[in-house]
């Protein structure tokens, strides 16, 4: 496989952008992605988008954007894996690049969700769940992860404030992010008497949705030259599994084994383990998911990723650094858009732009990117040569 | 790039399914391709489909099947590009493979569209146009491919009876397919005496919509042994191309300049040009887009790809024979699949499987997949070995 490198980024903020339409926000992130890596075109486009055909009405969004940004006629297609399709999207580039058929890729992770009332974006973001077997019973996304915390919690004996460093440590964070949707410190006594959406889960425990868009400018890592200060980012690796759609067809609910297979995956590829990461930018669509994917990434042992939070070991001077920019939880989550974000904010750690929420010396990161319950998750690891 | 093969073909008769779900459709393709190759697992699962989520309120289609077929753990994800939904998850397939990140791939091709009305899925499809720039005058999908027609019939001097050969051929090749969606034979006096959808567009002239799944296997050729009698079934060329997603912002309306690229790069690719193509499975989703086809692809010049029909040209026994399955018109359109199926076509051709619908002596197939009004448009040729 032909490796890879990163040498472009580009992102809008995350909010609710009424005045600016699917294109315009993608098309934003885009441009400055092409921008900070002084190219005007590329060879394809490769678009993760979950929601836009519910809500903007818009599909096909590979040529919609190729069209937009005046990629004329360049390859370009959109792809979808619920929450993960900003990941996937990613990895289908790299196959593209790693077969020689491509030398450059765009890849744009995109979401367009405020312009629709609330229980609109509620029976969209459904879909990532199994229609048939979880949604015929009437449960929410949120109602779902609201089961696999309660079960958590009881299984393993922790307490709901426990979950606290997870969002105080994801808003702290996000306060040196521009990008970010929330700019709000906040305290174990604000996480605890927040509303309660879907008990356990209250409003501090889950990220909030948001238009954005993120971008990345891929190409064959032997074309880009390392210099003194500004290294090479390097793809180390790339891994996608999946697990049961519906969660009730889990042998154990509580371990999401598609992010130890594609976790696994990732660190042999990469030739590395857990503790060589030095940033990891995981999936922190609510509190509870933060600890499971620590778990299955290995930073864990089982039931014990909270303490990871309490022992104040995943802020940036931590041993294991997550939401570095705010993560889900305090940057936002346009779901399709999302593992793009985490992608371009690994880079922005290893190229040392992280102002006070830098990690020291970061050299290798990972992004995690999880799809519905964890049906279908990413792992990518990059590495600053 | 490591050439691929693909060593097993399955699809489902394309009808109104009613009593099947969207899960029971594409796993019955998914089995039928699997037991044609003898596997019973794939390294990685890659799904075309367009419309699940605002038909069926189910996405994350990729982890979806892996599931119900169960790829456990396996890679899995969803390509979208409109109509061109089958194809481009091949050609994401094909990637894969060429990069040597796995062995084996299942492509299902899947759409469920009869479960909900028709004005539902007139808006569904419409997804596929602008939203902004042309939904919004009120305008649907057939209504886009009306205005395109009407203006080649203007501007060349076709009257429209002269579109009749296309839908003629399709429906009497559907005849010897047990898979397609119509089993009718028409004549030129049933064609013109058709009910008119959007004018100059008849009943007739437009291919019907139907739930359906299409899958193939697809292998690194290097393992694959050829066999007297049963030939290896390489995929010479893959190409995607992209053009203005809105109609009106072509220079030319009446030149598929996605198909033109997408084909000269396929040509290109496989060493040959349209000559040496035996059989020829085009995206016939109106008559006009036939003779559109044939134009860009190289088989006509400007204008005249009408003429081919009427000369008997495009019949199994002509120079250029198209649709010999029955193509959208007669087999049927469940679009996200149909690419599939083009492509499961075009290999019963090359294994000679194909009774009075066989072309003789057909070693190279093209399939061509459009997505839109031609905003997206890929082109694979395959080749018996």
């Amino acid at each position: 496989m032909r490796p890879a490198a990163i040498i472009g980024i580009g992102q809008t903020k995350i909010d609710e952008h009424w005045d600016k339409s699917l294109r315009e926000i993608g098309g934003e992130a885009a441009f400055a992605a092409m921008q900070d890596a002084g190219m005007d075109n590329v060879d394809a486009l490769f678009v993760g988008n979950m929601l836009s055909s519910t809500i903007s009405g818009q599909n096909q969004l590979g040529a919609f954007f190729a069209d937009w940004i005046g990629l004329w006629k360049q390859e370009a297609v959109k792809v979808e894996a619920a929450c993960a399709s900003g990941a996937a999207a990613l990895r289908s580039a790299l196959m593209a690049v790693a077969a020689g058929e491509i030398d450059s890729a765009l890849i744009i992770g995109v979401e367009k969700m405020t312009d629709k009332a609330g229980h609109d974006v509620t029976s969209a973001l459904a879909t990532a769940a199994d229609a048939d077997y979880e949604l015929e019973q009437g449960i929410s996304f949120v109602g779902l992860n609201a089961l696999i915390m309660r079960r958590y919690m009881h299984e393993f004996g922790w307490k709901h404030e426990d979950f606290a460093p997870f969002s105080i440590n994801a808003h702290a964070n996000a306060m040196h992010n521009p990008f970010a949707r929330l700019h709000e410190k906040i305290t174990v006594d604000k996480f605890e008497k927040s509303s309660m959406i879907a008990t356990p889960i209250n409003l501090l425990d889950a990220s909030p949705i948001g238009d954005g868009a993120a971008a990345v400018i891929l190409v064959p890592a032997e074309k880009v030259v390392s210099m003194p200060g500004k290294p090479r980012i390097l793809v180390a690796s790339s891994a996608s599994a999946t697990d049961t759609i519906a969660v009730h067809s889990r042998k154990d609910p509580l371990f999401l084994s598609a992010a130890y297979e594609s976790a696994k995956r990732a660190y042999e590829m990469a030739g590395i383990t857990p503790k060589d990461i030095d940033v990891f930018e995981l999936h922190d669509a609510f509190s509870i998911m933060a600890a499971l994917s620590l778990e299955a990434s290995g930073f864990a042992e089982r039931g014990t990723g909270v303490q990871l939070g309490l022992d104040d070991e995943i802020s940036p001077t931590g041993r294991v650094p997550v939401c570095t920019r705010g993560g889900l939880k305090a940057r936002g989550h346009p779901v399709g858009a999302t593992g793009i974000y985490q992608v371009v904010e690994v880079v922005q750690q290893l190229r040392g732009e992280c102002g006070a929420a830098q990690v020291d010396g970061a050299r290798i990161g990972m992004a995690q990117n999880i799809g519905g319950s964890g049906a279908t998750i990413l792992t990518h690891i990059l590495k600053a040569d």
